[in-house]
């Protein structure tokens, strides 16, 4: 950690702070410059991190030099973690793609969309039963019997399920019938629920909220690590920017961002990050030819009459569509599907 | 609710949407114009709200007429609610303070910060009991320990308590405790917990998202109202925007904004909104002159050991002097401290 | 054009703006709903358009109808535009690359740059001659000397050449040099030097904006055009977010979005897009599978000495590997290079 | 500055960079923590600045102490500047008023406005003889006559008058009929034009650029400065952000920061920075309780008729109202109106 103090800062303020430092068990060393007089501090900058160091007189401005997650970090795990679910893994040199409906409806719909995507190539089939909506007058998910709706689906086809968890009371009714839990973007940053799928050994879906960071959706990450559990699985979905011809601005760095910073896959959600079912694909392609590791794509027979995001809904032949243009791009990064 | 088709939509695709707006009970007229054809639909805007009207074929654009919320808008009820926290009333002439600690620490250190906030005009305690944290390896707050703190400083000083609820299992102790709820900025869009907090009367304090829009902190303030707890008070603290100058853009349009989308009070929290303490008096002036109903600010006796935000609190006596500030500024838009 | 009249709108305010209305030609017609009254307008929209109606009493919002740019859009012209630079066509089957340096540094380094990106399969050779820097103490570009180089390199290997014009006062040199001339994402809004452009027949690449959204792009293409210079090709370089972990944030569905719209090809600039060289190749095979026409990339033999963007600079050996890469993902989605 | 090195790099490397540190005239000292090392550099900053040190193998990150701006730095002066334009002062105890119609449509109406700001007590006539706008279809502005007419109203009421440069080739017609120069947020990275007006003596409006940091907006200063001319009063008028109920978030916290970071007077334009004239009221007296030194709002007395901005106009009875309320918050912060 490096501490640069304002011009003119008196002896005693320094003083005052290297004690401090000192107290703490780190070692302070002072340079004097030109224009400007710096302390480093060395040692486990964790200890300081916490401090409020721009609170002292004298400091202009602190700059760490440690990332402040560690189990999610590449220093910690050099290789690339390949997670499974159940036969599937993600991460490895096979995409995987996860498919459904934004929300489950009926069980004869979605039984339907789970055999079509599943004929078209997913793994993992996708549908909400808890469904996070703007509006309280917004359909809500049908609950416990979407999970149910959801198992049967599992049972028909021999696709995994993916579904998302919103409230810490649903934890162990969620457990019970997926076999990887979402964390939706906008409860990246509800540590508590965090904390919960931390104490599990269950994959997580972990989705970068709308207006977070890369390195926020690290530290979140680092939430689930640090209670135990490895197995997660990150989600770009678009962020939030001043364009608004799109749902969401699709932040095709991450992907490369995220593979350098950590050892944990990466997958995409084009869905969301245009909110337009003809950005679908274009989007899926760029996403795969920037190195992710899969897809989340939502499908639906009957967009008109969707609960939700039917805007942003595949029929299932653009899905098969979709599949066999991913494909393609997927052999010319040296991957494939 | 306006429907924009694209040019060269067929006659089958415009009978087709046209059949399905009357199918709902509402009115269609078509309108067609040089370069496109526009259908309005007239009703229940609510009702087709919900339908994905840009997965028809033939759809360019769905331009919404109504407002999506209902019970906090102007046009429900005209005239400003003021909101009771015990004697306490927010949106009445007289502005509210809420000010205290970031986290609670101590009970000794927590009241004699309640006592130096009363002294200094200060209405509400403010100070979290639980505490949302990026890293899972910062302070996380002393639980329901920090709510008997907060009870027993209420108990010495009179003022009333505001704390933040962050998890749905917490409901019932923080109810017990609290005057009024916080939901912090993390939590605006945790509908589940915006329900719970509708079920009951307590004041509730709603932060602004970080990254939300006005309509959105609006909806969300929906939930709780339409649980039947019309008990809301609004808070802007900030929105994330590429200024790295600051740790949040204060946002101080949203006040007068907010005052004619709404009949609900706004405070607004300078300390999250800037994030250093310097310019928590410039901003706390900003957005009384702006409108703004009350504020929430951060102070500490001992910045430099706080456990968080250190960076961004107010020692006692520049708190002091901030309220002697403020009212000068109060007074000066016809408001009082 | 949609106007929506606030509740409680007057008779006398709604007959003042619906006289305005017809008094400027145009035909209006009145919707009464149970909630509000809406005001549409038939006729030419871009009379209309330059009208402040949102300053007349009663008018709560203006929605337009139409889009504000005529000759860049698809209504216009439905083929795709294919832009000639002499013999390169911009927008057909076969993708084009521009690369060289950020800046003309000197004669001698320039040729050697020439050689390896034309060897490596090059179209276009780019390289600043002027250059807008945010500092005035940085190298502020070789001017005329630099465009003679320029010259000079194409010369030598038969590459066409773009660079940037800043400033009206060197539009007859820049235009005397050039084979395509650059206008640079600080002046997309730099409306005379657009007019200027505008005038010649010279191919124009055409960069967005950091903060401009896809509209804006379009409406500073429209400048172009409506000059009478219809050789114009868009730029997508990333746009200005909170992320920090990258310079700018790519906007990849910028690419489908401008295909959608306007019939002018679209070419991606992955080094200015991330601001990283190890993030060049990713995020230039994730445009290319969006459907971009081509690419700009920065390529300098020695980046620790560049006089400018050393850090985003690709080695020659390393561009002569994302063209391999490129090629394979081109194929991909049935482009070629 | 501060180089941060990656885990794991060589000496071979570290030499490398120690002994292009040196050769640059500069003294690096080397220190290795448990998990980094890090190399400071002691020396002109500047030199260093324009390196690309991110180019170099080994090297994970860059970190500068000092601020890249010199002569807009407090460090530079400590003083606050007042700026003269004719007898006005900017930067004083009295804070001062620009205001006008947006563009100048006629002599007659120029001086019915004049008339009626002096009046209520503005100090500065504004008023657009060229207009940057987003379409190439509308209103232009009145150019050379416009600049006319803009003097014959400083001779009938004795305002002085500030006007938009757009284009170095009107630089002398500007400077021969304008007091102050305003350059425009499109054009606070036109650096040539920022050269220009370096060279005269007469006093510049820098307007703060819709997505540039407050860093970059004093790097803009810089340039006028460092070519010698030291009149230079910025303005904040709002910046670009995902919130969409307004034109643009104004940002309040800018104006502190500012005055912390430089000696140069800062203005606010609160009708730009809203987009909305029921705004301009609290906004303004927002900026002023902040530590604005002046505004600039535009007035106008048919903003149905408007040329441009009718939205955001204000009619001068509703300015004059404007003038008295922030004379009382003026007041109420220690200054005069």
């Amino acid at each position: 950690m490096i501490i640069v103090l304002k011009p003119g800062t008196s002896k005693k303020d320094i003083s005052h702070l290297v004690a401090k430092i000192k107290k703490l068990g780190l070692k302070p060393w002072v340079s004097k410059g030109v224009e400007r007089t710096i302390i480093g501090v060395i040692g486990e900058e964790d200890i300081i991190r916490a401090k409020p160091l721009e609170a002292f007189p004298g400091v202009e401005e602190v700059l760490p030099i440690l990332k402040p997650y560690k189990l999610a970090s590449r220093d910690f795990k050099k290789e690339d973690s390949v997670i499974s679910v159940g036969n599937i893994k993600i991460g490895a040199k096979k995409l995987v793609v996860m498919a459904g409906p934004c929300s489950v409806e009926s069980e004869k719909l979605l039984i339907e969309i789970a055999v079509a995507v599943k004929k078209a190539g997913a793994d993992i089939l996708r549908g909400g039963a808890f469904k996070p909506r703007t509006s309280p007058y917004s359909f809500q998910g049908l609950g416990a019997k979407g999970l149910k709706y959801l198992a049967k689906a599992r049972e028909e086809t021999g696709l995994k399920i993916v579904t998302e968890l919103m409230d810490v009371r649903d934890m162990d009714l969620v457990v019970k019938y997926a076999d990887m839990i979402q964390i939706g973007a906008r409860n990246m940053q509800n540590f508590n629920l965090l904390k919960e799928v931390g104490k599990t050994k269950k994959p997580v879906l972990l989705k970068r909220g709308m207006s977070n960071t890369i390195k926020e959706m690290l530290m979140s990450a680092e939430y689930i690590l640090a209670g135990g559990n490895f197995n997660v699985v990150l989600c770009e979905r678009g962020i939030r920017t001043f364009e608004d011809s799109t749902r969401f601005t699709f932040d095709v760095n991450a992907i490369p961002v995220v593979k350098a910073l950590t050892h944990l896959p990466i997958i995409a959600d084009p869905s969301h990050a245009t909110g337009k079912w003809g950005l679908v694909a274009p989007c899926s392609k760029a996403a795969i030819a920037a190195g992710a590791d899969g897809l989340i794509v939502e499908v639906h027979p009957n967009p008109e009459e969707a609960f939700s995001d039917g805007e942003q809904s595949l029929l299932p032949k653009n899905f098969e569509k979709l599949m066999k243009e991913c494909a393609e791009v997927a052999k010319a990064v040296g991957r494939e599907m």
